[in-house]
């Protein structure tokens, strides 16, 4: 089995082990910040971090009211010109600890005298030492190019951090473990989108809210592993001109799940089937797409940490029906030192 | 002449109207800045509009030390979930004034107490209703589909803004209308572009720092006027696994001007040629790109103002080489309503 697909099923037992281990790291995080009361939370990320970032954006705003900056590092690293964050929580999330722009980030953070925190798979990494507060994501070694676990444990450290102090919202969080089992054992191989998905060589992603992250983590995973144009939107982004492109017989995958979201998604797909375009979608109602991968049900908060999963078995499926080595494809290496 | 080009030729004169009509406006939302000093802006806008917000990001950040929030409009429109806005100053960027989520997110704001801005072609509109201050773009009526002097009309006002209280700087934005007048004569046509360009059906553009709002508005009307399948990314995001795309003979169009960002847009350019990549360029620098559009020199935190110029032509001149209608390209229509 290729690394990729084992680190995908590993995905169950990384989240249970980062919630059992991590409680105390994260309550003590949620307490300072109770304490001291940022007016806002920064996150710098890159990459599939970048994309749990999006994820935080949705749910820190939705459930502790607080707006999320996504940090632009340029201002550190180039020009010299970092904003002011005393007032601030500033999050780096990083698997590797090692980007250099993202530590800049938290630093100039830290020398402000900003509360800082660091969610990282590498305790003992520049990131870390930076950081006030360290999330370890004790997902073990990831050795696949592709980030997969490390997701799923970002998502779940954020969801954690929100739900910290509030029994019910914690109750919810400690079902991620037997929920993405679920998860994976019913998208299985995904053998039919795989299929359906042989001759995709472009594809728009779309989704919305909480789903704004799933839809960029679920493009950069089919366009890391299968080399497929995957393009992420929300349904207002793409209807303000990108839809030119979605044209006939152009594939288009929804995450639709049921809630606050799907009938955005529905209005979507009623004008993306219009233009002609192919969709396939990911969710709760089988009418909206075909292919369709199905979702177990969750907290539609938390719905995130298991619809990447069918997503990730469909990359990392087509990856291989098109003879791609999944575990470094395209010549791609682990960590990407970017200033 | 197509409205599309008769509005991107009145470019100098409609940011000249801007910044004389609009200068008591704009001076005084700053003023409100100063006197109530909010802790970090919230931008909130669509599509090109969003761009211009990201141009908002980095040049608050730089020149206010001010950090800058996207706007998450599903908070406020789909989960009832606004966040707390008390401390900010939020803004919301839209030509047409009308777009209901992003409306509202500024009456959100308006009722927690939030110091709000509405930055808008149409000063009677329900945003400009919305907010406290409006600055009017004054840009006269927008009928091509594809935004492009409301676009440098928000940049400028966003510049003057940031620029307000410092005779230096604003000695600086006042330069504008002559550095676009310049812009319009060095490129021209365009055409050896154009002509470069007729093959192309995808498309990667990057950009960093000030230029990221370049690549994304470059790939937007790339996109949008010319239905090339055109990606923003900075070169961080790029190396972190989308470069995987970018193989033989596919075009790649850098933003990379002289300045803090040249250095790193240069090693992408080289790492890009490395995978086979064609590199056209707009920037300084000739060697960086061929096809290669030249800039005029403004001061760079500016830049972005004119460096869209090159793009604009560009895109309008191939679609015009495809046949394609410019003021109504792909049935678009000129405002969206999304939730």
């Amino acid at each position: 089995m290729s690394r990729a697909r084992a680190e995908i099923a590993e995905q169950p037992e990384v989240v249970a082990r980062l919630l059992d281990r991590q409680r105390t790291a994260i309550d003590a995080l949620a307490a300072e910040m109770r304490r001291r009361d940022p007016r806002y939370a920064v996150l710098a990320a890159r990459g599939t971090s970048d994309n749990a970032a999006r994820y935080a954006q949705h749910v820190l705003g939705r459930i502790l009211s607080m707006p999320v900056v996504l940090a632009t590092p340029s201002l550190h690293t180039l020009y010299d010109a970092p904003p002011g964050y005393d007032d601030a929580v500033v999050i780096g999330v990083s698997q590797s600890g090692a980007s250099p722009d993202i530590v800049s980030v938290v630093a100039d953070a830290a020398r402000q005298g900003a509360l800082t925190a660091a969610l990282t798979n590498a305790p003992a990494s520049p990131l870390a030492d930076a950081a006030e507060h360290v999330i370890d994501l004790s997902a073990g070694e990831e050795r696949s190019v592709a980030a997969t676990k490390t997701y799923t444990a970002s998502l779940a450290a954020i969801a954690a951090l929100a739900a910290s102090g509030d029994a019910a919202l914690t109750a919810e969080v400690e079902g991620l473990p037997a929920a993405l089992a679920g998860q994976l054992a019913l998208t299985g191989d995904a053998a039919h989108a795989v299929r359906a998905a042989a001759d995709w060589d472009r594809l728009t992603v779309v989704g919305r809210g909480a789903h704004y992250a799933t839809a960029f983590e679920a493009a950069l995973k089919i366009r890391e592993l299968a080399g497929i144009v995957a393009e992420p939107y929300s349904p207002a982004d793409l209807l303000h001109g990108p839809i030119a492109a979605v044209t006939a017989d152009q594939p288009l995958l929804a995450i639709a799940p049921a809630g606050p979201t799907e009938q955005s998604m529905r209005e979507l797909v009623a004008a993306a089937r219009e233009r002609g375009a192919h969709v396939a979608a990911i969710g709760h109602d089988p009418t909206l797409g075909d292919p369709f991968l199905e979702l177990v049900d969750v907290p539609e908060w938390l719905g995130p940490v298991v619809a990447i999963v069918p997503a990730q078995l469909l990359a990392v499926g087509v990856a291989e029906q098109r003879g791609i080595d999944v575990d470094a494809p395209f010549g791609l290496s682990k960590i990407t030192l970017t200033r």
